[in-house]
C-alpha cells in the first residue's frame, strides 16, 4: 500500500484520479489539493463521489506537502507543474506529472510553443509515459511526463507503421476530434453547455500545442525528423477522442497485411484493441476504461493508409494512464485498478 | 464460482449485465442467448465487451439450456419471460427475472395492464426484489421479480415517508424522467436519434404499466390501497432516471426532520445515498453505478414534500439491481462485483 | 417602420431578439447594448448572425441611448431593469421588460423573493404581456412585463381549466423541465457541458423565483387566491420548456370534453396548437418557433388532468413573446415576423 | 405562383423541403407522396409542421401525378429516383433530383459505385446543381442533380484553391463529419440515440459513394483527374457538416492572400460566408439556414493549406440547395424563402 497524493484535485483529471485510485487495491489517497476548493471535500465538489472519495481538499505549501505521500500526480497547469516538480524530486518522491512541462526534451521546442522553461535541468531524466513504447524506461523513472490525449491517440495509431517503414513521414496528417472534458472543468463561455451542443468545430488549427509533442515522439519512431499537420476538433459530448491519421505507404500492401502487423505490434498489450479488417473504432466502446482501440484502411485508390484510433480522453489520455504510469514505477501489475468494462451505451 | 445464464443477451439490459458479470469474482457466464445474434461473439455485438466478453450468443431451446448454468437472468419482453422461467424453476435453477412477469401478485391487475398470464402458479412465491425493502425474503426465494426501473426510484423516494404515515398516500403524484435506454435497442424511428436529442417529451401520461407495480408495492408501505398519478417521459440521454414525488405531508415537521428519517431508513444501505437538505442528486452522479440518490424538500408554504430520486435506469433499475439480488439469493456479499465508482462527466 | 433598441443584446435572449427583429419587416435596429462587448459587432459576439445583424455594440449611458429608438426592450437582468426603464418612459418611449422587475403587482411580494424594489410607481401601470390573456390591455400598454418562460407554459396549460372552474386550486402541481438556455451566456462551472449533458437535475425545488408570478396570474384567472407547487428541472439540451401540471378535477369530464374546451379556448390564437387526444406535445416541435403546444390528459383513475405543454423557452417563453407584444404595442399585425416554421429535426 | 410536388416527403430531407417551401412567397405544395404515410398528414407524421402544412400524403402512380405540379422535387433513394425521373421530363416538367441518380457524368462510375444505371440518356443534360459554381446552367436546366451534402461542402471549400491552381490535386485529403440527419429516418439500431449519443466514429472510410461525385466536380474545377482521399464520421448531433479539407500548397503564400482569394470568389454569394484570418466556422452558426460558412489556415510550417467548411446538411446540403436551384430553374431570386437566420444556440 502506498500514500499518493493529486496536486490539483478539482479538475476533471484530478476528479477521474480519485474514481481510480479509489479502487486500486494498493493505493491511498493521502492528500488531495486544490486551492479554489480548500477545505470542502471532494465528494462536494464531485457528488459522484459521496460516500467514496470523502478525502478533504487541501490548499497546502508545496514544502508542507512533500511528506505526506510516496508518489505524487501532478494535475496541474504547465508551467505551474514545473515550479513543483523539483520540490518533490529532491525530496525523494515519485512524480507523475499530467502536465505538459516535461513532455518535451528540447527546452528551445519548449519555449517556442509555450514559454521559457524554468526546470530544464528535470527534461533530459523525466521519461516520456506512454507504457507501450517506452515500458521498461518509465518502471525505473522517477519523474514520469504523462503524454497529451491527442498524443496518445496518434502515436499509438501510428507507431507499427513507423517502426515498420511502412508510411512517409512528411505525408502525415492527423485530424482529431476531441470531447469537451479536455477543455477542463473552468467556467468559460466557450465551453458552456450551449455553445457546445448540437454542434462542431475546428480549433487552433496547426497552431495546438501537442504537435511539438506529436512531431518529437513520432520522429524517435520513425528515426528521422518529421512535420506533420494536426487538427484538433470540439466534439459535443464530454469524453472520447477520435484520431484519423492519414498517409502515403512506402509500398503496396493488402488490407491483412496492415492490420496482421497491428496485431503482431500490440498483441501483449492490455490497453490496445485492434480491430479487424472493416471495422473500425468508435468513442463510445472505450468510454470510462483505459482502452485505445484502432482500425486501419488501406486505400489503395490513392495510395494512403488510414488510421482510426480512440480513447477516452480522461483515461487512456490522462489519468488511467498515469495510474498505468505509476503502477509501472511502483513494480505493480501495470492494469492493477484499470481492469474497467468500457460503459455503453 | 457459480455459473449464469444471461437468456436475452443483445438487448441493452443483457449487455449491461455481461458488463457487470465480467467483472464479477463469482461468477462465470456460462451461456448467453440471442435469437437475432445466434453464433456471433457478444462483443460484436456490443464492440465495448471486446476481449471482455467474447461468449458467443447462441439461440438454444430453454430444454437443453437448463442444465448450463445454476442461476439464469431472464432478460427478456414480459409474456416471453412466463413462458421459460416455469422450466427453469421446475429443473431446481434459481431465476432473476428482468421482465414484468413475476412483478404483479394479483393476476387479474396483471391481465388489465397486459394481457392474461399463463403462469400464475408462480406469483405467490416470486419475490419483489427491492433489496432495500424485502431483502431477507430475496435471500432464500428461488424466483426474484426484478423491479421495473420506474418503479425503483419512486418507491426508494417514498418508503421512509410511508413507513413514518408522513405522506397522504391520495395525494402522491410521481413524475418521472427517463433516458432512451429504457426504449431497449430494437431499431424504431420514435428513438432515433435525431427524434430524442435536443428534445423532450411526456408518453404513455396516467397509462404506463409499471403504474400497477408501483401501486402494489406503495400499498405494502403505507398499509393500505391507494391510487397515485404517474408520467414518464423521454430525456435526450442514455442513461438515467430522476423522479420528482410529491405529496402532502400528514403533519407540520422541518426540514431536517424529515431528512433524519430518510438518513436512518436508508443508514445500512450501500446503495442508497442520501443528500443534504438544500441538495438535491442528479443523474450524472450515479452513471454506471447501483446508487439511488435521493434528495428532499419539505415545503411549508403548500404543505408539500418534494422527493428527488435518481438512479442509473440499466444498473439500479435493471442489471445491476438484478446482481444485488444474485448476490442475495447466491450468499454472496450483497454489493460484490457492484462496488464501482460513478462515470462523471 | 420603427427603430428599435436591445439593452443587453449579448446574453442568449437579445441575441434571439437581434434573430428574430432581423426579419421583421417594420422593424430596424437602431441600436444595442453590451457592456461586456462594447466595439464588437453583434455578429462577433454571434457568428451565426454574420451578415445579417452587424450592428456594433455600445455601452452607452441611459440617457444618451434615449433618443436613439422609439421602443427598447430590456434584456438585463433584474434589478437593472428597474433602474432603467423609467428614464425611457418619462422619454416617452415603449418598453417591453424582459427581466421579472415589473410582473409583480405587489412590491411586498416582490421585495419577498427578490430585493427591494426601487420603481414601484411603474408596477401599476405595467401590463403582463401575455397575448393570449391579455392582449387588449397589451395594446395600449407603454411598459409591458413580458413573462417569464416558465409561467408562460404554466398559465397557458391551466387558464382553459381555470377559467372554466374545472380544477381545484389547491391541488396544483407545475413540473416543470428547462433547456439550458434558461440559465444565460454567464460563464459558470454549473452550466458547463461536461456538467450538463448527459444529465438531469431538479434546482430550487419549491424556491425558485418564478413561483409568485405564476400563482399572481394563476390567481386572476381563478378569482382567488392560490398556491403551487413548482419544481424547475434542468434539461440536457439548449431550447425548450416542457411544463406538466397536475391537479383534481372538480366534476366528471370525459377526455374529448376538455380537448373541447382547449381547442375552443385557444381557437383564435396563432401560436397556441392543442393536440388531439391522446397526443403529447414535444418540445422538438416547437424548437425555434413562437408555439406554445398542450396535449391534456383526463386520467379518470385518479380524478386527476394532467396537462402538458411545451414552447422554446427563448422564443415564447422570451424573445419571440417580446416581439409579439411589441407587435400589439405597435398597431403591427401580432404574428408579424414570427411566422416561423420549427425546426426539426 | 408555381405548383410543385415532393416526391417522397416522409423522409428527413422530404420533411425539411416541406419546412422551407411553406414559408416560399411563389411556391404552393400541390402534391405530397410517402409510401409508408399515405393518407396520413404530413403534418401527423411531422408534428413540428402542424397548422403549417396540412397537406396530405399520398401514395400514387408516377402516371398520375405527372399532372399535378409545374416542378417536382424527387426526395427519393437512389435507384428509385431513375425509374421515376424520366417520366417528369417526357410531360414537360422540371425536375430537382435530390439523390445521387444524376450527379455522376460517366455511367460506368456510377455502376462502379452504386449499380447498373437504366437511365443513362439523362445523365448528360442533368446539370449539377451547386449554384455558387453552375448558376447559369441551371438557370437553363430541366433536371438538376442537387448536390450531395459531403461534395458540397468539400467543392464550395476547395473550388477558390483549384480555379487558382493554389493546391496540389493529389494532395487532397477531405475528413468530414455529419449529423446523424444524413442517415435519414429509417429505423435502424445504428443510428438508435443510444448508439450515437456521446459518441463518434468514421464509416466507410476510403468507401463512401460520394467521392466520385466530389472527385468529378473537383476534375473540371482543376482542369485535371484527381483522386482524393475522403473519410465520413457520424457526429452525435442531428444536423450539420464540417469537413476539415488538406492540401499542398503550390507556392508560399500569405494566409491573407488565400484569405482575399476566397472573399473574392465568393464576394457575390449569398450562401457563402468567408471567415476572417484566425477564425474558423461551426456548425451551430449555419443551423437551419442555407449557408456555408468557410475558413481557411495557411500551414507554413508544413507548406499546406487547410481548409474549413460546415453547412447544415439538410438546408445548403439538399433541401435548401434544391429550393435554391428551384428559384434559378423558375427564374425567381435566388434567395426567395431562404433568407432565415441560423438558429443558435
Amino acid at each position: 500500500m502506498i500514500r499518493v497524493g493529486i496536486v490539483g484535485a478539482s479538475g476533471y483529471t484530478g476528479g477521474e484520479l480519485a474514481r481510480i485510485l479509489t479502487l486500486h487495491p494498493e493505493v491511498e489517497i493521502a492528500v488531495a489539493t486544490s486551492r479554489t476548493h480548500a477545505g470542502k471535500k471532494l465528494s462536494k465538489v464531485y457528488p459522484h463521489l459521496a460516500g467514496i472519495a470523502d478525502v478533504v481538499c487541501e490548499d497546502v505549501k508545496i514544502s508542507d506537502l512533500v511528506g505526506r505521500a510516496d508518489l505524487f500526480f501532478t494535475a496541474v497547469p504547465h508551467q505551474t507543474a514545473m515550479a513543483i516538480v523539483p520540490e518533490f524530486l529532491q525530496a525523494g518522491k515519485k512524480v507523475i506529472d499530467l502536465s505538459a512541462d516535461f513532455r518535451l526534451d528540447d527546452p528551445a521546442v519548449y519555449e517556442e510553443w509555450y514559454q521559457p522553461h524554468s526546470a530544464q535541468e528535470y527534461l533530459a531524466e523525466a521519461v516520456y509515459g506512454l507504457p507501450e513504447i517506452n515500458r521498461h524506461k518509465i518502471a525505473s523513472a522517477r519523474l514520469v511526463a504523462n503524454p497529451g490525449c491527442y498524443p496518445t491517440s496518434i502515436i499509438l495509431a501510428l507507431a507499427p507503421l513507423l517502426k515498420n517503414s511502412l508510411i512517409e513521414p512528411e505525408t502525415i496528417i492527423a485530424d482529431s476530434k476531441s470531447g469537451t472534458s479536455g477543455a477542463g472543468r473552468t467556467a468559460q463561455v466557450g465551453t458552456l453547455f450551449c455553445e457546445v451542443t448540437d454542434g462542431f468545430r475546428a480549433y487552433k488549427v496547426g497552431d495546438h500545442r501537442h504537435t511539438p509533442e506529436i512531431e518529437q515522439e513520432l520522429a524517435k519512431l520513425a528515426g528521422r525528423k518529421l512535420t506533420i499537420s494536426f487538427t484538433p476538433h470540439l466534439l459535443p459530448m464530454s469524453r472520447g477522442i477520435l484520431s484519423t491519421v492519414y498517409g502515403k505507404l512506402t509500398k503496396d500492401v493488402e488490407p491483412q497485411q496492415i492490420n496482421d502487423i497491428y496485431q503482431a505490434f500490440y498483441k501483449d498489450e492490455k490497453f490496445v484493441r485492434v480491430c479487424a479488417v472493416g471495422d473500425y473504432p468508435a468513442t463510445q466502446y472505450v468510454r470510462g476504461s483505459n482502452y485505445c482501440d484502432i482500425g486501419c484502411k488501406v486505400d489503395q485508390r490513392t495510395g494512403r493508409v488510414v488510421i482510426v484510433s480512440v480513447l477516452d480522453n480522461l483515461v487512456k489520455g490522462a489519468a488511467g494512464q498515469a495510474v498505468q504510469n505509476m503502477n509501472l514505477v511502483c513494480g505493480f501489475d501495470e492494469s492493477l485498478g484499470l481492469a474497467t468494462v468500457p460503459l455503453f451505451p
